[in-house]
């Protein structure tokens, strides 16, 4: 017999859009048809938490938990749910994999249908409500998962389970950024041995795409970046060269081709900014360069270039979460992570304790680090 | 011993932009290093000459010898030349491979650095100076191929030798327009068993284009041209559909969305026009789809989208001459003909003897069928 009762947790309330967190006592229901309650142990944050709580531009849905990028242990499981059980160590994940739809049947695609993110849903797909509470009043989720509460209800299609020997304070920054640069290099641009690669934005997915690269075995890998802060760290992941398009009076796909006799072999672009987008296809060699856009724009405008730089052969692709399906294959990307093969430590640059969450956001604010941990515990 | 003379053949002589070709009397050189001199039989019409014949907004070489899809028999080789002997059946090709080049030493390019198409250069790359002559003033080479001549000079990396059984009236047409279409679509697009291909514009090429998803077994093939009398033939090549953007109020790539449950898997862009390059792209599924640009614009103006389409795993590539390495892969079409795996009588419209030669341009200006084969011994 499951016992599923709603309980008190401690969580953090975004009441308004800006506004520091609040540290609440919430009610969290048990979890319906399909559903899982976690216990978070470790949640960081990423960029996308804040770009929400900023609500700048988007439909605001408020009060709401935010929090995508965590890892913790299944509690108790809703009817329906044969793959997970308590105790089982978990990955949620701000996207889903529900196993049925064309885009899970499909190889080539993570989209899924049912479970694709959904970033102005603030409820449960099974009754259209929220897990969440105080008093009665709705808390809205965010990307299904809400990390940033002790305990939280997902739907199991958006939890990967994962080695119950990976240290969860370290593997929870593979649940987004970490794996979305890692899989755009490892999946999509596919750099080969000896190959040259250029990563634009050198922020911590940029870096985990660069770090894709180096394990790929890139003989060169040329980091883009407007902040050169960034150059010294990148080098502890694989970057080998450092352009700053502030110090050039031409294009920098220009100067990236004059650099590599024609181009590089694969790029990939982690800013989401236009005119890095296009300075990213036209610095790939023409025969068979591979230019991969993994960054969101936030303005609207459009990704343009000459027809004759597509027909030379070059190829450009789009990639989301890294193509990685979230519950088959995270799991091994943490066994990466175990076997030595991937490090995730250097992207660790800071820890807070949960009752210091707002500092976490501070960091992120000022541009200082990669990623900061939040100890549930503390 | 190689006796290699300066020799009289007939010829089709374009003396000034846009006006009848003349058959004249023209001195052929023997072929110098790395050369080879090819007996014509064959040869077609094809877009590009009329285009280049027309050279509007080219710059203008004149008096010049067109020609370049063409089949015949090597007459005499030049020095150095190894891989081919007198008598080998061979295709002309507008485009080379010199097997030194990192183009040519990549498996994913056929865009030789050396030999790669030249629309401009009327010369012959070993001396800078044109093999053909009327009373010692020279006649310009077109794409180093000039195949309008009872007799060419070819540099050999521009020459696929082919199966001696090959019928040369038939598969001349396979060093140009044919395997352009057919190399988009299987060494491209490649359509998987069961799926949905779009092909814009149902001319020689996108017709070879269709008949590539044919062959890769698609399940429906959408054509999509502004000419309606084209579907009836269109049948012919595994067009299932046929849609013209001009029957609908809305962009055609929406029309093609809601007749496939999102999008096609596949689509292959023959036209050269922007709006078809684009509505190609967006009109391919989330995911999955794959859009492969052949046409060659004649405007200057911008592939434009929005990146979330690239950022929803949308790939969009290019191609020139179907990915075919010329010497390597061509043979291999031929075959795929001589197993009747791939039809090319279909393509041969019209037949016009060499001293007709100015009938197939009218053909073609007029739109009438798809290929026309000029005899060179009528």
């Amino acid at each position: 017999m499951i016992v599923c009762i709603v309980r008190n947790f401690a969580a953090a309330v975004a009441w308004e859009a800006g506004k520091p967190l609040v540290i609440e006592e919430v009610e969290v229901a048990p979890p319906q048809a399909m559903e899982v309650r976690v216990k978070i142990l470790f949640t960081s944050l990423c960029h996308t938490d804040v770009y929400f709580w900023e609500a700048k531009g988007q439909t605001p849905v408020f009060p709401r938990i935010f929090g995508h990028e965590a890892a913790g242990i299944v509690e108790s499981v809703g009817e329906g749910v044969t793959e997970l059980k308590p105790g089982d160590h978990v990955l949620p994940v701000f996207t889903g994999e529900c196993k049925e739809c064309r885009h899970c049947k499909s190889e080539e695609s993570n989209m899924c249908d049912l479970l694709r993110i959904n970033t102005e849903r603030g409820v449960m797909l099974n009754d259209g409500k929220s897990r969440f509470s105080i008093n009665g009043k709705p808390i809205y989720h965010f990307v299904g998962t809400s990390t940033f509460s002790e305990y939280t209800v997902i739907h199991v299609g958006c939890v990967a389970k994962i080695n119950p020997e990976a240290p969860l304070d370290k593997v929870c920054v593979l649940s987004c950024g970490i794996s979305t640069g890692l899989g755009a290099t490892i999946n999509v641009a596919k750099p080969g041995k000896g190959s040259t690669v250029a990563i634009f934005g050198l922020g911590a997915v940029g870096l985990a795409a660069a770090e894709g690269a180096r394990i790929a075995g890139a003989s060169r890998i040329i980091g883009i970046d407007l902040n050169p802060n960034r150059f010294e760290d990148a080098k502890k992941f694989g970057v080998t060269e450092f352009l700053n398009p502030k110090d050039y009076d031409k294009p920098i796909q220009q100067v990236i081709a004059e650099m590599t006799d024609g181009g590089v072999d694969r790029s990939v672009e982690c800013t989401g900014n236009f005119n890095a987008m296009i300075s990213a296809f036209e610095c790939v060699h023409d025969g068979w360069g591979v230019a991969v856009l993994v960054g969101v724009p936030s303005r609207d405008d459009a990704f343009k270039t000459h027809p004759m730089n597509v027909l030379n052969e070059r190829t450009l692709k789009g990639t989301f979460f890294g193509n990685f399906k979230p519950r088959t294959d995270l799991p091994s990307v943490v066994e990466m992570y175990m076997n030595k093969e991937l490090e995730v430590e250097k992207f660790i640059t800071h820890q807070v304790t949960f009752s210091e969450i707002n500092k976490a956001f501070d960091l992120m604010l000022s541009g200082a680090g990669l990623r900061c941990i939040i100890r549930m515990d503390g």
